[in-house]
């Protein structure tokens, strides 16, 4: 099924293009590689999220927020190459948990914005290699950045 | 030599199949670029090396679990691949050290997997360009995560 | 205009080849991608800007340190490939910010590097997709550590 007809079907619509809060773009191809930056939890152009896993957000709240972080890369996916029907394959991950120096539970946030691709692409395309860690801090104090390689057709 | 042969002269094998604690895979290849996931120190399905290195753990012991980890990482290489052989060249790794904040030496730690690259694989397909820095947290506290880009033939 | 040129044109020159903390080398490439390993702030061999951002170093002070990351890994650059003039595209850098918890400004501090970049190589080469995120710890303590993907020609 198309990626954006699955996402409608989800109740799901891709945000407006998230802002690049720093002189660089949302993501570059070399070939059929697409690199893509870092994206955060953007909202209606405001990042959501504020605060640490462990302390400010639990497991279920960290996982809303991987979820919105992907469809602020999806938007950016789109707007680079037009079309999500372009992903051929979600090839890697980097997934980027803001936590206290005791959560452990990156993996289950992390499956926020796995599961959300293998919803919208199935298991054959969408599912991908991944990391899933805990950083001291992140940019606006956002609860999960995260950064993804994509195979395009 | 053969890079299988080679660990059984070290007086090593690979361990099974480590578990992917979420909803990813351990490898995705793009073309003969194959995206390996994090990886941490696991042994018989278990997490082993769970606390901080400056804490809990001396530069030589996180050595042995980023060597566990990369034991880890091509065991599922071997099974996504075929074959260890097909690794024409280790390109590059991310490693991620469960750091206290004034725990300085990931590069030391990194070596543990970098040696035993370099001993399975030798020096011209075996060293690669790598980062090694110092995470607030690791899932289930593990010490050591590591990532990898290699080059198949 | 070629990069070395305009490098020249802004009154800086490339430091001496920054040394491998480890047992790896400063880039590999497969195919036209040229995966750069982590960079530190060298200086006549020897690591600058040691300590965190947020307590240690402000925003400037960061991005001076990330300029001088940038101008050590295109020292490692131009040694792995020749000549700057071979790098097509800035890809993807990884700009790891070494963070007090409450530290948030890491895309300022990354503009440092990035900024460069755009200077050197211009819009349409030089600007990249990049995640700016924060670390609890870094070898030596250095402020900045930057990881790159290159599009070779």
């Amino acid at each position: 099924m198309n990626p954006e007809a699955r996402l409608r079907e989800l109740g799901l619509e891709l945000p407006p293009l998230p802002p690049a809060v720093g002189n660089y773009v949302g993501a570059v191809s070399i070939g059929s590689i697409l690199f893509v930056a870092g994206h955060g939890p953007f909202k209606d152009g405001k990042p959501q999220f504020l605060g640490k896993l462990g302390r400010d957000y639990n497991v279920e709240q960290g996982q809303q927020a991987a979820r919105l972080v992907m469809l602020n890369m999806l938007a950016t996916i789109k707007h680079t190459v037009g079309s999500l029907e372009r992903i051929k394959r979600v090839a890697k991950l980097l997934c980027m948990v803001n936590s206290i120096p005791d959560f452990r539970d990156q993996p289950q946030v992390a499956n926020g914005a796995s599961d959300l691709l293998v919803a919208i692409f199935g298991e054959e395309r969408g599912k991908h290699a991944r990391s899933a860690v805990g950083m001291a801090a992140l940019p606006f104090d956002i609860a999960v950045e995260i950064e993804g390689i994509f195979e395009l057709s």
